[in-house]
């Protein structure tokens, strides 16, 4: 596989790259004409593994995919924030089908171009044989609005509501590997709309990838403040266990907190009220009917 | 190993970020104000695989400092251009040691900055212990005038001068694996000093990471010319063979074509013209006293 005469094919097939897209994939650098008045940029990466983030052999395709999603997922936690670009490189290993790699690219590149996030750099390197494939993948993002505030994971207030969209648990399925953390939906749209609808009453947010105790657990921390989770209003996957749910992962939810009225729904996603912001020491207290417990590096703990 | 933790104490050694960096990492993304007027961003990504691009077992500071100096050699080749921030996602293998993960960030952060491009986000993911260790490096830029070109590698016209910076070879010793390679200067003040200087007489430019001679087949093909390369003027590094050293790559100078006078020496780097471009069909054909011959998959192919 010559790598340079590969990725150039798979950036020809890039016929439909937006006309912000100045200089396309090829040169030193691309480059990408941003829209007025954008006075702040957003980045972010985050790496996929086959074998680890995917099942060992499965579809490639799927792979490039879900390393897009991801990323597209951590756009939509920043609420006042859309894509602008993706780069992703890809560790190949040696003796890998060129038509594997194919699917991978294909993956990435469709799937960028679908989320308005055009694919326009990176690079691909032969490993060893024994090396796993993996796919490093930055996305970056411009405000929609570049005076407002940014839904960052510091920005939680003490008596502020906190919600939760969709549903958690079961997206990936511990025998097979498969699951829907191969092919969700990211909540762009939502936490666009949410921060459309809510202006500066939306505080903190984050996307549910570490399973939700601990990713309300980075909200505590960063924020300061204590988080009241009401085990019984966390809207559950059917046929799942509620403890095993909020410590599973790859939701690729969003949990938020806000103060007010809230939407129910919001572009065709259920968005829940599962708990309160107090004041506190970083933490999250798990409310299970009269028990209180608090989330510990080993899992919970009652107190009193 | 805990992924999290120790990216987090890896940020936490960013205590000089600059102000523009307005959301450090931490959050679901980064964020960075962009200069007044910006209108364009740029982008690039490239890998540092340990084995293939640094010696196996060596210094891991070493190979973080290379992966960001690959990127910002990138920068340099737009010309135009002003490193703005990175972002690094690295594959550890299980059971490496957590002090050689931190080296590799240490050389990845330290390097960034001293560079003006802060490593501001990024993840790290252990891969299986067989695997090789790498990182993906995105960097980000920003014109140095949105106005004005970028050295694009299309930009070559006929009748340009070909010059290179510096000296071409001996940047990787076969032997050992070090070199140059682990440590070198990118000629970004070079490359923004020729801005300044030529303005719009300065063309097309690359840099030379596959080797002079493939480079400039780069910038041929894409600019649809010929280039000229005559190759007794060609500065090649002491005791190096000029076939050799063209052919040799890693060496992280510029390559560029420019119309009109061109200075000898810029910020204490010598530039030497060694050809020029004519019209043709998208190659290089090497000037070896009275043998001309055109650069092929396969070499040097003797031309009349």
């Amino acid at each position: 596989m010559r790598e340079f005469d590969l990725l150039n094919r798979v950036f020809a097939q890039n016929t439909s790259l937006p006309a912000s897209v100045t200089l396309p994939p090829g040169d030193d650098m691309a480059a990408m004409r941003l829209a007025l008045h954008t006075s702040t940029i957003l980045a972010a990466a985050d790496s996929v593994v086959e074998g680890r983030h995917t099942p060992l052999g499965g579809d490639a395709y799927a792979m490039g995919r879900k390393a897009i999603l991801r990323n597209v997922s951590d756009v939509a936690a920043m609420a006042n924030a859309q894509p602008l670009a993706t780069l992703a490189c890809a560790m190949i290993p040696a003796g890998t089908d060129e038509a594997r790699v194919w699917r991978l690219f294909e993956g990435l590149r469709e799937t960028a171009l679908a989320w308005n996030a055009p694919l326009i750099g990176g690079d691909t390197t032969v490993v060893g044989a024994e090396s796993a494939m993996s796919v490093a993948v930055t996305i970056l993002a411009t405000p929609l609005d570049c005076n407002a505030a940014l839904a960052t994971r510091t920005a939680a207030r003490v008596d502020d509501g906190v919600y939760v969209t969709g549903s958690i648990g079961g997206a990936w399925d511990r025998a097979t590997g498969l699951g829907r953390h191969l092919d969700f939906t990211p909540r762009l749209r939502v936490a666009q709309e949410l921060f459309r609808t809510l202006g500066s009453r939306l505080h903190a947010m984050i996307d549910v990838s570490d399973g939700l105790a601990q990713d309300l657990g980075h909200i505590a921390r960063s924020s300061s403040v204590t988080i009241d989770l009401e085990l019984a209003r966390v809207p559950i996957a059917s046929g799942w266990n509620p403890r095993d749910a909020i410590a599973h992962g790859e939701d690729y939810e969003l949990a938020f907190t806000a103060v007010g009225e809230v939407p129910a729904m919001l572009e065709g996603v259920a968005i829940t009220r599962i708990g309160v912001v107090t004041s506190g020491e970083g933490v999250v207290i798990l409310v299970d009917g009269a028990h209180r417990e608090r989330s510990t590096n080993a899992g919970w703990e009652h107190v009193a």
